[in-house]
């Protein structure tokens, strides 16, 4: 690939997928066979995306010698976009002055991106190396809490002046080209970094050359602020479809700005989160096939004990009944229809309550409507089942009270899990509590204990006489 | 607020949402009063999105009017930005003309996207009210399968030739600057539409006024084909980080090119649709207050009814060894415990390979070194778990037998339960079913029945003598 082709049919490769792997492959030939000059001009003209891509799937001692291949220009870029573990790797490689090279010419944000996720002592290193105007850019970043608007923005971005024309305005702007996150979101600040107004590259573009910035630029300007959940910045770019958010301090001053391409990451890795957190788990920072067995099974293992103390209690409430099963064995038979059951409908009313709490679209002010309804969803639901579980029952055993018992249970347990499963999520979230997090185990906690006790009940009422 | 204020300190309002809400109530006064002048001046320098939410959080009577007070060249803006049942209403009472105009002047993809959403007979009246090359455009895009690049894209985008020089270039955007999508992202077509290359706006900024967009463009294009799955195209631009990526056909001619706005909420639905297939739902198109009982009832029944399929195997199993708990009726107090852990230890396996499956981080080709991953989890995971559980119930029952055969089952349950939430999953993916709608009842099923098997199995070797 010396002359980089166009895709001009779509015969030639099925996918984007086979040509990155095509690369991945030649590049590993060229390195096997020492031909550097091949390599790099292989690399010259591919995406920075799928460089990386092919260096990532290299053999581990490939890494460093493709990654020195690359055009210096392009080489942090490509960085960032590899896997973390490949970027350790290098890092503890490369001599010093490769390292600084590196560093210094990543953008302020993705550089502290990449410091939170090593180990401390290679952080220590890479500091060193920064020049100080660089290492100062990343103090200011460092200094914000992690998963805020602070961490995550860059402080390169443009900024004009309310009296400048748009010529004077596209001179600075070809300027700051090639340093700036993007020149397509702008920034109007005063004297003293007040942020005054906003435009985009469009309306400049759109607008006469002797016009001024302050008659074309929008006063009404979105900011966050720089202790910003990510979250919701995410969410602030989502819903205004911008390309870019202005960071504010709390007087007012333009610190910083969050670009949409971030903002995809950001989204990615709080689903991940949300997701594990509704499956019962932790989110792992790390790559799936990168972790020990052990830490692994140690994350998983804290949802499972809950589980086991909660277990305790429902085995308790069964223990007491004993005398009942002992007379009425078949009703054992039910027991994990309604288990299930239980969480099952549990599970599907918090769901829907977690993701429109986290997707904004729920408020907590209506928890009560919302609660009444999910009730009378479970009512519904536990009837349509409880008839028909009545009926098998009866075919089965040709017992109408204990069939009657299984199918009173489980209307009592449906409406129970329906109920607790908006519930709890709408009373963690209003307590401050992360919804994902904390309902699951109560939920289930609560549903199972109260499910057995009144399963155990209506038989003694129904079955016992 | 005549003329628009600049937030120039963090105390006068807390935070957007505030400012919002003060639109709002400021609105629905003005609205109220019949103080049209002051409500039409209230809503010039607001936000498209903000002035969209202050609409919907009016009483429905005052929809339209409030609707038809805003700026014309805003008002298609702010229509995308309303909940859709809004958008309905005020389709339902304007007049034809105020729909065409309505209608012509949105981008040909969020007119799809809205007509996907309304009722056929809306539908039929729409497209009636438009003119003639927006209805072709409009075909064009609905002629393509839901959920495709095809169906999201835009063909509003600014196409160059590569003899253009820099300053052609600038005057065809200056042009095309207000009717195209955006500007910021450049295609490069031959004579026959064929995309030959891509430039950004900022490579343009930065170039000589005499050199030719040849010289400058990118020649390695990423582009995606109409058919691609708008998951696939969302991921595509994350990766690359792009603010839009091209849509081709067959033939590779430019028909269209997707935004990174419209990318967002393509993700944030079929996250949401993910999230509800693990937890056993299907997903709603509609507004959570919207949706009738009995609807949201129906939807969720499916699983459940699934569910009861599957304990007519567990409770059969159970019935089967009646004898069993006859004799040793503790057995029964820790069924609850054996269902409930190996619910949640497939659970926690299946939303870890799922989400990874999803993300593109773990590929079905590795499935072997998954699922024995997955497998020696569970193994540790039950022996942790088990150890505890046999002390546990020791302590509570003074029984070693019973005590052995529930940490022996809840070890062999942890096991089998992991193993079939890797394999199945991987499995479904594979033979092209989407692995979160499919896998959980099938997990569930698989692990609750031979969990009761092993259980009793076992029960019998150690207890019964």
């Amino acid at each position: 690939m010396a002359e980089s082709q166009n895709i001009t049919s779509a015969e030639e490769l099925a996918s984007r997928d086979e040509l990155r792997e095509l690369v991945r492959s030649q590049l590993q030939m060229f390195l096997e066979q020492e031909n550097f000059q091949g390599a790099k001009t292989l690399l010259v003209p591919v995406q920075p995306a799928d460089a990386a891509h092919a260096i990532e799937r290299l053999p581990p001692e490939l890494h460093a010698i493709a990654f020195r291949l690359l055009p210096k220009d392009k080489s942090s870029e490509i960085y960032e976009h590899l896997d973390s573990t490949v970027q350790q790797t290098l890092i503890e490689e490369f001599k010093n002055q490769e390292l600084q090279e590196l560093i210094d010419r990543m953008s302020p944000d993705d550089r502290v991106r990449l410091l939170d996720e090593l180990p401390a002592d290679l952080v220590r290193r890479l500091l060193k190396q920064l020049s100080s105007s660089e290492r100062q850019a990343t103090s200011l970043l460092l200094g914000y809490e992690p998963n805020t608007a602070g961490r995550i923005m860059t402080p390169e971005y443009v900024s004009l002046k309310e009296h400048f024309t748009v010529s004077q305005a596209f001179d600075r702007i070809r300027n700051l080209a090639n340093i700036t996150e993007t020149i397509y979101a702008l920034y109007v600040t005063d004297g003293t970094r007040h942020l005054t107004g906003i435009l985009s590259l469009r309306d400049l573009v759109t607008a006469e050359p002797e016009q001024t910035i302050g008659e074309i630029m929008t006063r009404d300007v979105v900011s966050v602020h720089t202790s910003m959940d990510q979250e919701e910045v995410a969410r602030t770019i989502q819903r205004y479809d911008f390309l870019a958010v202005p960071v504010v301090d709390s007087e007012q001053r333009l610190v910083g700005i969050v670009t949409v391409d971030d903002v995809l990451d950001v989204i990615e890795r709080e689903t991940t989160e949300d997701i594990y957190a509704l499956g019962g788990l932790q989110a792992d920072r790390e790559n799936y096939f990168q972790m020990n067995l052990f830490r692994i099974s140690r994350r998983r293992v804290t949802w499972l004990l809950v589980l086991l103390v909660t277990n305790i209690f429902t085995g308790g409430v069964i223990a007491a009944n004993e005398d009942m099963l002992e007379q009425v064995v078949s009703l054992a038979m039910f027991i994990p229809l309604l288990v299930d059951t239980g969480g099952n409908v549990g599970t599907q009313s918090s769901t829907v309550i977690i993701r429109g709490l986290n997707m904004d679209k729920i408020r907590t002010r209506l928890a009560w409507q919302i609660i009444r309804r999910e009730a009378l969803v479970g009512i519904l639901l536990g009837l349509m089942m409880g008839i028909i579980v009545i009926l098998v029952a009866y075919v089965f055993l040709q017992d109408w009270p204990v069939a009657l018992t299984v199918g009173l249970s489980l209307w009592a347990i449906a409406t129970l899990a329906s109920t607790s499963g908006a519930a709890l999520p709408l009373l963690f979230k209003s307590l401050g509590f992360d919804p994902a997090l904390m309902s699951a185990p109560f939920i289930t906690t609560f549903v199972d204990v109260l499910g057995v006790l009144i399963y155990f009940y209506v038989a003694r009422a129904l079955v016992a006489f």
